[in-house]
């Protein structure tokens, strides 16, 4: 029996032993109506992992994460999170903030003092207006339910310059009984190694202890939003969080291998699919790229010349013009610097081969300018030097790219 | 007695022992009038070194310059240099294109198997148009000459994207006799370290060891070429070439020190100019952004966050679009991942201070809004944790560099 994704899904709704509500604190000063605060509460408290931005500034509700996690080992009853104000550049008072804001969600949900993850995602350098903030965690705790609707609110209401809601939810059958792994996400700028301003919440109802959460979490991370890439720019709040609810009685632990097998091809699926969707909804973008690199030494040679590829202002800006220019992709691979050997080089665009071993082969040029005229498509290279290989999955770059962020 | 240096100078004719010649050969294929053929020669066999591009695509013309540079021990008759096809990824028939190359040049100057260094920039990935190389190669030998009119030609003939030539001579006096440095170069898109889509072609009536050249052309070249990114596309093609005349019969070589110094200060100037000329002139830029670092740990460590601010897309959309958003700035500085400790970080517009030890100083922001306003300015970041600096001259990202590279 495989595993069943069902896309645009009710995302954490879905997971037995949650409930999740959302509200509107006018976060932005905007626009009194628009979702900006999301709650996501367990019946008790939950095993939980993270990973989080390695980017050497991290926002207060980031750092507040990491120390909730090391402080209760790894237990939460839940995560609250909002839109419009990223909590980062904000200091001492930043981080006071967030512990507030843990309060309030506790509070809200009715079990006041329980451990609440916080995340923020919006402007830089702003003060957090609490009492808004507060007016959206409120409301979203009189709604909490195990509601499809409540679900798909919460989803809205991370968003930021996304144009659409991001969920999915992943189901598997085990000696006849169902298991879910669910998610929902929000990406759109800032989106490049170790995450971006991503945020994206998984649960499941298996339980599990938390340090196999953490390494299950890990592997499924590195394939999916570790590689994804809009403009390079990593973010100050990037979270990625996974629960387990435990709902269904049924652990992890000690469970057979076939489960645990199923678990991590759940959760690997779900966290593809949240990636793909934050690059397909990346700012302003008009093409999704897969960039294939084999042959390389090593992995990690393979990462780099594709990540310079992906972030290469010259190869992106060709993407756009439906320019399938191979020598962008070649200068950029070559000043990755991982040793490519020019003359073993091979280029294609999905199967069209444009060079072998170096050479070009531009026989093959009007079926690789179809091929750049789709909206979504991939550049193969194959640097016929080793066993290594990576898979980075990236946009074009739009004149409105530069226009939507010229300013704040 | 200061170095004087005269903008936009006949380059490379100021340098006495130096003819030089223009020619088109409509390599393009586009505009049989077009400059598109340099030739330099000095009167004999001269002192020569040069840097190249770091990419592991190095374009043909890069690796014969680099094995006829060893197999002369560094010192050859002239350069050659074309624009509109960059001889890239042309496999072995580039190089044999290259060698070829440098053989008419050695007899469009009358003197044949004399060595030269060749370089190219232009489109990457098709064959070297020889006939029409060669007519222009023949046009600019019979133009020879030391004279103003042929130096602007030479330095017309280099461009690509360029809107402008870009040349400089710096003079000198020591012990009542004068010096000369000078040079040319061009830029435009594929701007980023260790150099770019950057030719740069530099000579002094000096004269010199090889080697001394060498050491004296990295020093000059890691504060200059090196220090600047228009878009982090590194080239196949980058070079930067030094030649020493040695016409004004006097020599580095056990020379006083004051001498030396007058040259490495006139060879940094030369270099600084034509560095900051090719940011200026860079692909569809509105502003040059000069990036400066304090209180690293280390140089690298100031480099690499000097690097990430410089060639993030956010950031330089922000500069775009005048908006003076620190937040960014942060941002980047953060995940160049240097150990930053963001509650001791300065940033400044200028001399505008926008940060202080991490607290925000919003009552600043209708001052530092003022210096983003205009063409040129500094970002300044003081991490405050040790002696390490570095400055990058960069630029800002508009929509019309996208609309410029959508296509070849």
């Amino acid at each position: 029996m495989p595993v069943v994704l069902t896309d645009n899904s009710p995302g954490l709704a879905d997971v037995p032993g949650l409930r999740v509500g959302a509200g509107a604190g006018d976060i932005r000063r905007k626009d009194p109506a628009r979702l900006d605060t999301a709650l996501v509460v367990a019946d008790r408290d939950v095993a939980a992992a993270g990973v989080f931005t390695t980017n050497d500034v991290k926002a207060a509700p980031v750092r507040l994460c990491q120390s909730v996690l090391a402080a209760t080992a790894g237990r939460v009853r839940g995560i609250v999170a909002n839109s419009g104000n990223a909590n980062a550049c904000t200091g001492e008072q930043g981080l006071r903030d967030a512990e507030a804001t843990a309060r309030l969600a506790a509070e809200a949900a009715g079990c006041p003092g329980a451990p609440f993850l916080v995340c923020s995602t919006g402007r830089i350098g702003e003060p957090m207006p609490m009492d808004r903030l507060g007016k959206g965690v409120a409301e979203a705790g009189a709604r909490l339910a195990a509601a499809a609707d409540e679900g798909n609110r919460a989803a809205w209401a991370i968003l930021t310059s996304d144009t659409r809601p991001k969920s999915v939810t992943a189901r598997f059958e085990w000696e006849g009984r169902t298991f879910v792994v669910a998610g929902i996400a929000k990406g759109a700028g800032m989106i490049e190694p170790n995450m971006a301003t991503m945020l994206a919440f998984v649960a499941t109802d298996l339980d599990a202890a938390p340090a196999t959460l953490k390494a299950a979490l890990l592997r499924a991370n590195a394939a999916s939003f570790n590689a994804v890439s809009v403009d390079g720019d990593m973010s100050t709040n990037d979270t990625v969080i996974l629960l387990a609810t435990g709902a269904s009685g049924v652990s992890l632990e000690g469970a057979p291998a076939g489960l645990s097998a199923l678990f991590a091809e759940a959760l690997g699926k779900v966290c593809d699919a949240l990636a793909e969707k934050i690059v397909g909804d990346g700012e302003k973008i008009t093409k999704v790229v897969s960039v294939e690199v084999a042959g390389a030494r090593t992995d990690a040679d393979a990462e780099a010349v594709a990540r310079a590829i992906g972030n290469s202002l010259l190869v992106k800006s060709s993407w756009y013009g439906e320019d399938p220019n191979w020598g962008r992709l070649a200068d950029a691979a070559g000043y990755a610097k991982v040793g490519l050997d020019e003359s073993r080089l091979d280029i294609a665009y999905d199967d069209v081969p444009a060079v072998a071993q170096g050479r070009p082969l531009p026989e093959n040029k009007p079926r690789w300018k179809e091929v750049v005229r789709r909206r979504r498509f991939s550049v193969r290279l194959d640097l016929n030097l080793g066993p290594g290989r990576y898979r980075l999955l990236t946009a074009d770059l739009s004149e409105a790219y530069v226009n939507f962020n010229k300013s704040e």
